[in-house]
């Protein structure tokens, strides 16, 4: 929620000179992506979002990102997809930063997600892993069992100042995680983040899908346990489990779900759970004074980790 | 740089049914106007700001700002003008809040203002002032002599964790100031905070104004002292002469200045000058930890303060 980079208006007609866009007619911050800067323009051939890579973005990875993109854009999946230059590339650079224009995605994002929300995004997840089955670059997910182990230690010293109890509950979970954790389950890119202010509905129907910034190769299942995380628990803490049932069934009637996968999928809550605890509790540790960015609540993801540890099979979802 | 209020797209579509704007097609927080909740509407009809109004501005202010859009609009000045719902009244409730719908003005504001958009900048605010010297309604000016007076007492005792000898520099000042005032003036609707990021421009033309949530009644002249501080000073803290010239020139052809203004600027411009050290100094001293806003620093102004106070005469502003 910020804008990072000031682009001088002098450069940003510079930089759209490379391209066949036309001629600025606005371009104002915008007050989405926690990692980059991100610009709404509007020019006299339509509307557009100017990316400037910041610092947490590797430069290594944009191939991956803009790739994908790419990839299920053509494959007629409803996402930004990077316009290429008179010189045919989509990266260049603006600011001292990697930049990019992506196409604009209408829809808005649903502050507060319904039954129909739930439904509706089992049926474009599913499609998004099988439009991503082909796609051939891979990426590994640093925020899978390795870095947790790496945010574990990075945290646990002062984890005990958000909450008593937490620096033991999160060793131990990741202990419990490391025995627990499937191996054999089908991998593919996963988006890995898919949070509803990643997801674009137009009256009531999904319209796309956006920020990649997270994708990598890893279990497509995890992906389902992210979305069950962000999508199914209530404001007050409660589980929605008709919202988690409608997702599971709405993904499983377009990519069938395997038996392996629907049994880890507790497990595999888990460790999505204990994933956005940790970055959170990082981040809350870590944010500077008076930085620009508000962190988020970590204990949030301490009370759904609770929730996936006492739910014995899948049935705690809804689901058989 | 902050979207302080989320809005629920149920509660979006219910306040959109107030107007005749058409279907929502996207709605973007814009990471512009620190006072105020700002969304980039677009409908079926069209761009647009959505704005909530936080509590920093006043409920019974809000006639006089929507007022004086709609009378700057209505004579042809290029603004945002509040758009009326289907019951005739501009503003309604969203999410709590006052909030209205205007129109969206193109352009983008000068990162690096240049000569030629100070040599437009006077113009326009000259311009402005004409055209606002019919409006009826009054609002004094919170933020002239009275205002300094709350703002030093409420800073002069931290003043010098900021810079040694600071609470000392602004209760001299205020003391000078307030012998040394002028009176008798030209008094009429100033915009009172037109910043670079307020004044849009398209391919080097000045294509409106913006964020009249500052505007008041005061000295038209003291509008033209904050814009040669706000536009006139380089980043490394010197004054560029050729660019004031070229402001007061150009607003001088538009509307004559009278020799008492003209006399009266050094002193306006320590006025103003003084104004935005005293209330980033407030706003420096009171952030709480950990929000939204990068506040800005006082001592930027404490230095264009030092440079009024040596000129001796308005020469110093390169005119005569």
């Amino acid at each position: 929620m910020a804008v990072y980079t000031e682009v001088p208006d002098g450069d940003l007609t510079a930089f759209l000179d490379l391209y066949d866009v036309g001629h600025v007619v606005a371009c104002k911050g915008i007050a989405e992506g926690v990692e980059n800067t991100n610009y709404l323009l509007q020019t006299t051939s339509g509307n557009f979002i100017l990316t400037l890579y910041e610092k947490r973005v590797a430069r290594e990875d944009l191939p991956f990102f803009l790739g994908l993109m790419e990839h299920l854009a053509a494959k007629g999946l409803s996402c930004p997809t990077p316009i290429k230059a008179r010189d045919g590339q989509a990266l260049h650079e603006l600011c001292g930063r990697p930049a990019v224009i992506v196409s604009f995605l209408n829809g808005v994002w649903p502050r507060r997600p319904t039954e129909k929300h739930c439904q509706q995004l089992g049926t474009a997840l599913a499609d998004f892993h099988l439009k991503g089955r082909d796609f051939q670059i891979k990426r590994t997910n640093n925020l899978s069992i390795a870095g947790w182990h790496k945010l574990v230690e990075a945290t646990k010293a002062r984890a005990d100042e958000v909450s008593p109890g937490l620096a033991a509950a999160i060793v131990d979970e990741l202990a419990a995680l490391d025995a627990a954790w499937p191996t054999k389950l089908e991998i593919g890119v996963i988006h890995a983040d898919l949070f509803p202010d990643n997801v674009f509905f137009l009256e009531d129907r999904l319209s796309g899908l956006i920020d990649f910034y997270f994708a990598c190769t890893d279990f497509l299942a995890y992906d389902l346990a992210v979305c069950i995380n962000a999508w199914c628990f209530e404001q007050n803490g409660s589980f929605n489990v008709t919202k988690a049932r409608l997702l599971v069934r709405s993904y499983n009637a377009v990519r069938p779900i395997p038996a392996a996968e629907m049994q880890a999928l507790p497990i595999l809550c888990r460790g999505s759970a204990l994933r956005f605890l940790l970055t959170r509790l990082y981040d809350w540790l870590n944010h500077p004074a008076g930085a620009f960015v508000k962190p988020k609540d970590p204990l949030e993801y301490l009370r759904k980790l609770r929730f996936h540890q006492q739910a014995s099979s899948v049935a705690a979802y809804g689901v058989d």
